[in-house]
Order: structure tokens, then sequence, then C-alpha cells
């Protein structure tokens, strides 16, 4: 048996989320254990991904492992699962490692990008892959408060409450808001994220940008450690787990 | 009765083309008829376009007409169809033009854009809306054929071979290769279009870009006036009818 780590882009549009669920529901982790399956001729191979995201929600870069008899170079994974895989997901990378590598337990840290776009006119080509906000935002409000998202602190206030998660403190690397092109991404680097906590932080932003909450609200907002002091969810669309970093990658 | 001038963006990726065809088939005239239906409460409303597109052709600014007994704001005219429509078509204006406007004869000019993404990787967040080149381009070679399809010429070569019309000589007012963000967009302007006649155009690009043809091949291509000439059709989802020229309006 090998261990193999592969690294997938998914567009989440017509996703239920990533993670098998009961019933015929279509999920990324589904195809991707299908494609698997039919390569190792109906032997049943499962997928541990270094985390899930819901409905909706797209990955450049989630990384996954599974284990196979099979002998084959990475390149030639590569493109024998494309070839079985839908065309909205695509596999990047698939690298052999150490037989204890682990994509969930081994995770060092992830960036997540928000992308939003800001003026009244929406673009129906980019209605599955950024947020269109019409009324005009502070951005100079939003940079000021995404800096007291950053650091190491209890995001209980960022946490969707249905989690069974206990220990809700996280460190924040890097919370910043970076043009690019037409739209604005917000870029969130950390240690670990909980439930929802990037959409969250990102609808909190929002409600900084138009005015209904002022930059340094967001220290209350997290001192009070309940999920009633943030009411905004930003919507899934917009949201990207960029990359995932190990031990032995850069971020 | 009014006569309306509509502007309308639309994604062409789930449309069986522009016009309504027998039988079950999703067309844009097709939805946009049934909303104008619902408005004007069962009684049936035909639209006029400036010119059909295939399946999987985009529109940023595609323009119709229609006639109305209904005394409506332009505004409230956007608000009340986009309402009613699916989210891949958007109204964008709808203003009262003269009793004789004519969305289709009375064109004087068209701009067509053409997306590619040339780079080994593919964007899976953006397969519906750029070719996607894997090979390295020629753009030097692309430009300088570009410049042998303007003017009026007889352009029969670049004209899929199932069309009715007689007269094939158009104008290419420009045909010009201009990077934007990561990508490539040939804009062509002319004071009318073939069948299929820019995907062919751009098709023959490619084959420069790629080495396949020199840029003058181009010159004896128009010269055979002959459609085998030219075999390549460059695929239709990259391709935008971006706007419509009328007499009142300024391209």
């Amino acid at each position: 048996m090998v261990r193999l780590k592969a690294t997938v882009a998914y567009d989440g549009t017509r996703f239920s989320g990533f993670q098998v669920q009961p019933g015929k529901i279509r999920t990324v982790q589904g195809v991707i254990e299908k494609a698997l399956d039919r390569l190792h001729k109906g032997q049943i191979i499962s997928i541990t991904a270094s985390g899930r995201t819901d409905a909706g929600v797209h990955a450049h870069g989630q990384v996954f492992h599974f284990d196979s008899p099979l002998q084959i170079p990475g390149e030639n994974w590569v493109r024998a699962l494309n070839t079985l895989l839908p065309d909205d997901v695509l596999i990047k990378t698939v690298t052999e490692v150490a037989p204890d590598f682990h994509a969930r337990y081994d995770v060092i840290g992830k960036e997540y990008r928000y992308r939003f776009l800001n003026r009244p006119e929406l673009d129906i080509f980019r209605r599955f892959y950024t947020h269109h906000v019409k009324v005009h935002l502070d951005i100079n409000a939003m940079k000021a408060a995404a800096q007291f998202m950053t650091g190491e602190q209890d995001f209980t206030s960022f946490c969707a409450s249905n989690t069974s998660v206990r220990d809700k403190i996280r460190t924040v690397y890097k919370c910043e808001l970076v043009p690019m092109d037409d739209e604005w991404v917000i870029c969130v680097t950390g240690n670990g994220f909980l439930y929802q906590m990037v959409r969250i932080m990102t609808g909190t932003l929002l409600a900084v940008g138009r005015g209904k909450l002022q930059p340094d609200d967001v220290r209350g907002i997290l001192e009070a450690r309940d999920r009633r002091a943030s009411p905004m969810t930003a919507p899934p669309h917009g949201l990207y787990l960029w990359q995932v970093k190990y031990r032995d990658n850069l971020m």
C-alpha cells in the first residue's frame, strides 16, 4: 500500500459541500471516491481531506490523502483521475507521502480567500464566483476592522453555533483586503478555522463597510465570545479554500 | 402601443442559443418572451433581437425590441423583468424608442469579444467563460494575422456553410488582441457579421498562434472565398456579443 497526497480544485456551485452525506446528495468527496473506486476496479477507496467545505464554497487547493495498492507515477494519477472526474473537480497534483501523513491532523495552516465585487451592476458571468455588494463599502474602515481579527484569540463569536468543537482559540496570522482586477479579496491565513469562521468574519467586515458597525466594534464582538454578537454570515459562493499548509511546504 | 428597446446580458452556458426553436429547448428568446407574457397577464409578446447567438455563446449587450400596451417607466421595466427572469439573463436597460425602430434592420455595427486563457493549467472557475489554450501561442503572429482580417472584404471563407445569406461582403473596422488581466481578448467590430464568422476568425488566429498557419496565409484564405480554406471554428464559450450599435449611440 502507498499513501498518496492530492491537491484538488473544485467549483462548489453544484455540490452540497465536500463531505459525503446520507442520501442521494452530490458531494466532492463522493465524486472523487467514485472515480477512485473505478480506477481500483470496484475496490472501495476512502479519502481524508484537510477539512470540510460547505455547499457553494469553492476550493483552489484543497488537500486529501488516500491509500492505494497501485503503483502509478504522480503525473499519471492526475491524468487518470481527471479523465474520470466531472468538469467541476480538477486534481492538480498527486504525490507519494510517508505512510503516517494525515491530511487533517498534520495541517499547520490554511489560507482562505473571499472575493467580492463592490459596484451597482451585477456581473452575471461571475454570479457563482464572487459576492456582489451593490451599496458602496468603506474599504478603509474594513481594513481597520480586519486588523482586530488577527492574532491568537478566542473566536467563539465567529463560529457557527452548531459545532462540537470545544477549544475555540485560533491564531489568525493575516487578514487583509487586497484589490484584484475590479474586485476585492479578503485573504485570511491562520493555524486553523472554526465552522463558518471566514464567512462570519467576512460578514462582519461587510457590516463595517456598510457603516452598520464601527471598526473597533470587532473587539467587543470577539470579547463577547457569543455567536449572537456577530449576526452576519457572508454567502458561500465568494469563498475559496485557497491552500493548505503542511510542515513540508511553504504557504 | 409603445415600442421598447432593451439591452440584455446572458450567460449562454445553459441555453441552446438565442432563437426560439421547436421542441422543449431552452432559449434566451424563450425565457424573455415567457417573462413578458407574465407581465402582460398572458398576452403573447414577441421580441426581435439584433441577431442570433449560438448555443454556449454569451452576451454582454444584446439588444432587442418589443411592443407593449403598458405604460411603465424604463427603470420599472428593468426591475419587473429581472424579477421574473432566471439568474442567467439580466436586463440592463429598457427605453422607449420611435415606433419604427427595428433591433435587426437598424443595426449599423456590432462588437464581439473572444476571451482565451493561454497557460498550461485550466482554471475551472472560468471553464464556461474563457477558452483555455494549453500550448504556447505566438501572440505577435496572431496580431499580424488579425490585421489581414480588417477592411471591406468578402468573408465567404469565414462563414459557416449552412447559411442562406448571399452577400458575404462585410466591413471589419477593428480586429485586435488586447491583454486583460491574465487573459487575451480578441476585440472585433464591424458593420455586420456572417454566421459563426467571429468563431472562424478566432479559430484561424489560434491556428496562426500555434504555428499551423503563417500570418499572411490569412490573405490566401480570404481570397479563396471557400469555407474549406479555414477549417477551424473556435468553441462558443469564449465568445461574447459585446455591444450593438445603432445610429443613436456610440460604439
